[in-house]
């Protein structure tokens, strides 16, 4: 065990918005005090089922899971900060909730308010192990921030609930979830209670999946009805593509022989995550190896170049290798802090800078891309390139929005992003033995004892914007110690100085895209690494047929976008001239970022007599400005584009 | 009245091609004969009905429509070409039609025979207008192609029948059509047999509709079923995409007052059509502007460079100006036939060249494009671009089938082929007074009666390949005529000679796109008009995001594009070399083409370690070639691009 604690001016600012205007706007929602947002009705469901109020249960069939997720955020927030006031509202509604379970463990509102008849009679489409999930996930993280145990108790009790319902007994049930999330739940509460039959479970939901037809069958008990229909349907799920909705909820086939990632991206990548932390946790070569595929197949063959994942809204769902679409992609925020979180547990795994670098992609590009600065606005899709006309003109576009949202009906990214904030420390370091592995470069303090003893260090950076990092030990004695930096896929080159001395970096291994710097370490030492951090280019493998003669920028983790508050409209007339550089400038507006120039030249298109008319070129020399794509929609709406023509 | 014989080698082939291939083709799957293609059982329906065989209805509620768009075209072919045998069959099964009818005039088999309790309870979803339109648009065919009334009887039963329930009178109900085509029938009904009540019920249908909540009303009747669902749905109609479902349908407003082409393609343009037809009919000039406001929004802002619409496939569907994607497209066959009918209706009220200049394009472009050249397969979906990997992998692609099809369950694109190839006679003049409007250069003869004496003429021309028309009068005697040629908007220049003679231009007048060729002609003049058929790219109004920095090939009326099966595949590399010449070649293949070659540079992807990699360069010039946009996939399936980016 280690703790770190967050020092970065870039990531505070984070951490304070969602303690300080998402936490509290969120359980505004929650609690239907926010007039802009559809009432989520989600606490007064809890408190009418706990016998504290009275009227019906409102919302989805996942409403509790929107109180689940913010309890975690706040879980996350409380093991950084106390927060009294905060901690009483969360401590008040764990007692509602405690209040509502019933005495057999069972707790789900919409089934006990609405239809008690129906428990677990639809697993495919209802979401009661979903919501269990991240009442799990909820209960430790809030057992980690206060030391309190009630939220954990009601969790236990309802996994035992579960627990005598479903399993390999032949007296048992023998489903398994429709969304995937019970499975890294019941993972969470083992690792904390270390309760063996919780790990089985969770190993059970896992290798169950895909090995029956239960999905069948409960369909044909319940005649055949759909949830979300209320009357008959032909197959037990919606259809939603060309695809067997089997590959929807990744049932096609049992998870280890899985090696390619389809179906709906959020379950697809929790179901992953769970995964690779059940083969961690058994010692599960062959599951671990699934993994891997896995994991291989989303990164490269099925994978934006921010890190969001899923080509299509059909299903919210992969597709296939390297149908990468800019303009009609899903690219959902959530799906991307699955990716972070499967790629975590890999990285857990097995050191290699290639899962870090994918986290970093994803973090920077799309988690902080799917909340505005203010904290109040949030993207559920992150398009690659986006015309506020077109996208409202044409159905295969019109689920990309050019202006974050106020709230959703269906709330899950936001909450998803307050919880992947609030756990940002928590991806930065891994520690075994002597060694201590450096993720993620954000400005932080480690304390940990490795097996040659403890040590308390700082890393100074100013990641994102500049590729320094600065490492002091603050305690250390004589510490054998192996500090192992990862070099991004994105660092051209970097240089090494320990105390002040200039290093060669031939006297160093690299080990799977880290740099291991062994040394003697005492209180005071200071370690620098300096990576590049020049922007550039980027192209496609040509099988992303979509990207042909097209270019995206970087810069260090961040991908560049440009929009139209900067450069006008038509962005699609322009062609960059990839040969010349780009010139990088420091802009103070949007709490500072590094803005990028570069020459290009544009096909200037014009207002026609007719749609149609005899070509004329007419070309116009300019400049064009692109800044961070997690930044865009941030001034105001228009168009934006990620992978322009090159010239 | 006049009687046209069409000559044409090009044409010609493919008159004999529905007449030898398609029509007993599509005769096979209506007889369930054709292993290849699910079995249609459309015939073997009215014999059922008829009481003449056993069994069950099967098929689509629009089942019956199949077999009267099959009769349609054979009264077609029946008016050109006398084919005993083909008689024969159609004699035979219109008896079985004749006695499906119940003594009320009542005819739709699938009602008879499998909902007899539930006929006119959904007009919204139903067809059984529809398909009593589709009877009526065949009998009058079949009359005209025979000379036999039976199947006229029958429809006029059906008409009559129709005409005691629906209605403006208060004791009628106040429905009309889910699906327009009855309105079209009841005029063409009017105009064969001069029963002035058809011509007011179709005008009943056209203006009654938006007028009322008829469809709410017998929505909440049915107790909220839907047809296609079997069960209770939220909204009478299913929904398609962001746009209220009344759209779709277009009864959101009265047809009148209806400014913009709006939901369903198909559906829009056959009500457009009819609109027109009764304007005429009616003299009805509010509605004829109406019409030409709803032709100038398709034309001016929502129609793809080969003449074919419907942006969306949700619906498929109009979507809003300027918003015609390449790779989502649909561009239904169906829907071009439709906007030539339209546009046919419209220029016989206001001989304007811009209206046969949309019929050429669709013609050429899109019908021609919706059949293969041995007459077996179809498209329904015209994309302008496809990649084969792509359509299968994207479901907002999936639409889009890169091989013809040999048939489909909804068959609604074949026939409307067959009838509109078989009709095309109809498109090349129009006559009156003493002027005759040549609208398209097909070869052809013509015999008509001015009011300034008799004429017998014949066009010879080699379009679409060549400028070149040769009309030779056969029989005038001093007959004082104007010609009226449309000067077709792609022609950069024509030259004319009356008998051998040069004439200059000028001293002829020309009127909305038509020159006006006044003479006194004598048996044996000979008029020639020769128009440039040069070859060009070009480009769309800036407003069409979708092409930005693109070109499009056109030679005459031709739009080309590029084939895999030429060019290799990765065609969205290439740019093409707009500033120089396209040179043409004449082919032997594919019926012989012109084939168009161009200079361009290749921006050359390449397969990558990484997905993305930094940006490197690489150019390769090299030559294109381009074939009719109509010929693709007739070779070999593969990547197709109408729209090239420019160099």
């Amino acid at each position: 065990m280690h703790n770190t604690n967050i020092k970065s001016e870039f990531w505070r600012r984070y951490l304070d918005l969602v303690r300080d205007v998402l936490i509290p706007y969120q359980w505004g929602v929650l609690t239907d005090q926010i007039v802009c947002a559809e009432p989520s009705h989600a606490v007064r469901n809890f408190k009418i089922a706990a016998g504290a109020a009275d009227g019906e249960f409102s919302g989805f069939v996942f409403q509790d899971s929107d109180l689940y997720k913010w309890l975690e955020a706040v879980g996350n927030v409380l093991q950084y900060q106390k927060d009294a006031e905060l901690e009483k509202k969360a401590d008040e509604i764990i007692s509602y909730i405690a209040k509502a379970q019933q005495p057999d463990g069972y707790l789900n509102t919409y089934f006990q308010l609405k239809e008690p008849e129906k428990k677990w009679t639809n697993l495919l489409e209802c979401h009661e192990l979903y919501c269990a999930g991240h009442l799990m996930e909820a209960a430790v993280a809030y057992a980690k921030g206060t030391g309190k145990i009630v939220l954990l108790q009601t969790a236990c009790r309802l996994a035992d609930c579960i627990d005598r319902l479903f399993g390999w007994e032949e007296d048992k049930k023998h489903g398994y979830p429709g969304h995937q999330e019970i499975e890294l739940g019941l993972m969470k509460l083992y690792e904390w209670t270390k309760e063996p039959r919780y790990l089985k479970l969770a190993s059970y939901f896992l290798e169950e999946r895909g090995r029956n037809t239960y999905f069948e069958e409960e369909f044909e008990e319940r005649g055949r009805i759909s949830h979300w229909t209320g009357g008959p349907v032909e197959e037990p799920n919606r259809y939603y593509n060309q695809y067997p909705y089997s590959y929807y909820n990744q049932f096609h086939a049992p998870v280890r022989s899985q090696a390619e990632a389809v179906g709906h991206a959020v379950r697809a990548v929790y179901m992953y995550t769970a995964m690779a932390k059940a083969a961690a946790l058994c010692k599960d070569k062959e599951l671990f190896y699934a993994c891997r595929e896995l994991w291989n197949n989303i990164t490269e063959k099925q994978m934006y170049i921010n890190g969001s994942i899923g080509s299509t809204p059909s299903g919210e769902a992969f597709t296939r290798a390297y149908d990468l679409p800019n303009d009609t992609n899903y690219s959902e925020t959530c799906a991307s802090v699955g990716l972070i979180r499967f790629s975590m547990e890999m990285l857990k795994a097995e050191p290699e800078s290639r899962y870090a670098d994918v986290i970093e992609k994803a973090l920077y590009n799309t988690v902080l891309a799917g909340m505005s600065l203010d904290g109040r606005h949030f993207f559920y899709v992150n398009p690659m390139e986006a015309v506020p006309e077109i996208c409202d003109a044409s159905p295969e576009r019109n689920h990309i929005k050019t202006v974050r949202q106020e709230w959703y009906s269906c709330a899950c990214c936001p909450p998803n992003i307050a919880r992947t904030v609030t756990d940002v420390q928590n991806l930065i370091y891994s520690v075994s033995g002597r060694r201590i592995y450096i993720h993620q470069y954000i400005g932080s303090e480690l304390e940990t004892e490795l097996e040659t003893g403890r040590v308390n260090l700082t890393l100074e950076s100013d990641f994102p914007w500049k590729g320094n990092v600065k490492i002091q030990f603050r305690e250390a004695e004589d510490l054998c110690a192996e500090l192992g930096f990862r070099i991004p896929a994105w660092s051209a080159g970097c240089t090494l100085t320990i105390n002040g001395e200039r290093k060669s970096l031939k006297d160093f291994v690299t080990e799977k895209g880290y740099l291991i710097v062994k040394h003697v370490w005492k209180k005071g030492d200071i370690m620098e690494l300096e990576m590049g951090m020049e922007p550039r280019f980027m192209q496609a493998d040509e099988r992303i047929y979509y990207n042909a003669g097209k270019a995206a920028i970087v810069r260090g983790p961040l991908v560049y976008c440009l929009e139209e508050i900067d450069n006008g409209p038509h962005l699609h007339e322009y062609r960059a001239d990839v040969e010349r550089s780009l010139q990088e400038k420091w802009e103070e507006d949007l709490e500072g970022y590094y803005s990028l120039s570069f020459s290009a030249v544009r096909y200037c298109g014009r207002v026609q007599k007719e749609l149609y008319e005899t070509a004329e070129v007419h070309k116009e020399y300019t400049q064009l400005k692109a800044v961070p794509y997690f930044l865009w929609n941030n001034r105001r709406q228009g168009e934006m584009i990620t992978w322009i023509n090159i010239m």
